[in-house]
């Protein structure tokens, strides 16, 4: 794979984790003003979004495990880094909606 | 060090973090269920594989550093992201602890 | 850009986003401890620090984008994943300063 298409691949990856992670601070923003509405949707949103990057990432992993060559190029891997820290926000809103929603119950 | 190489260290680097992050989300899900009893054996148990994946990394970094011939590859990297993510969570863990552990005590 | 140059860049977006990752790092501290005396400089100063270490990194994927030729480096790429992981910090440091005050106006 040339460094032209590993780019192209990155920045989708970049796209699809943007769109999660946007989603998710949306979430986290809401509740912080006592609104939990759109929990589920905007979970599922962001579930199917970070996803779609996974599986791109998944791909590119997998030529490369299988020895096919590939040009090294700093845009996948900013789209790598992109996808991993909202994976690990989304391992963490759990916790935020617990904190923000027993906070509404007292 | 060859591509092949570098992608078991790669490998290394995603199992070890992967076990500390395991270790950490479960910690948290025993909190939000009001247990605490594990709390410090999980942590040293996350911190003992965040080390050794640590490790594993700055040899790396420290080899490239030297000078020494580095075939790059997206798995080690991928190794790189499992470890900065984790060590991440593990920083913000002792926050949800705090906040768990307070609404425990009201 | 030869590897040695961009390792150099590496080391500046390590060291800007490190000084930005341990300023919100005593920030969770301080509030742990029911102190909010710094909340608004500490975030300040660790915005500065990760503008500067984002215009690093957006300098060299910009001029990769633009086609120039880059000899990647794991040194750069632990810039890059120490600079997404402190964004990702920052992001959330929001919640807890929320959940963390709340707490003192009970």
């Amino acid at each position: 794979m040339t460094k032209d298409e590993l780019s192209m691949v990155g920045f989708e990856i970049v796209a699809y984790s943007g769109d999660a992670r946007s989603t998710l601070l949306s979430l986290l923003k809401e509740m912080r003003a006592g609104n939990f509405e759109n929990v589920e949707e905007k979970l599922k949103e962001a579930d199917e979004n970070i996803n779609l990057a996974h599986q791109s990432q998944t791909k590119i992993l997998q030529q490369e495990a299988r020895g096919e060559d590939m040009e090294m190029g700093f845009i996948f891997i900013h789209g790598q880094d992109h996808l991993m820290t909202t994976i690990l926000l989304r391992d963490i809103v759990d916790d935020f909606i617990h904190l923000y929603e027993e906070r509404g119950n007292k």
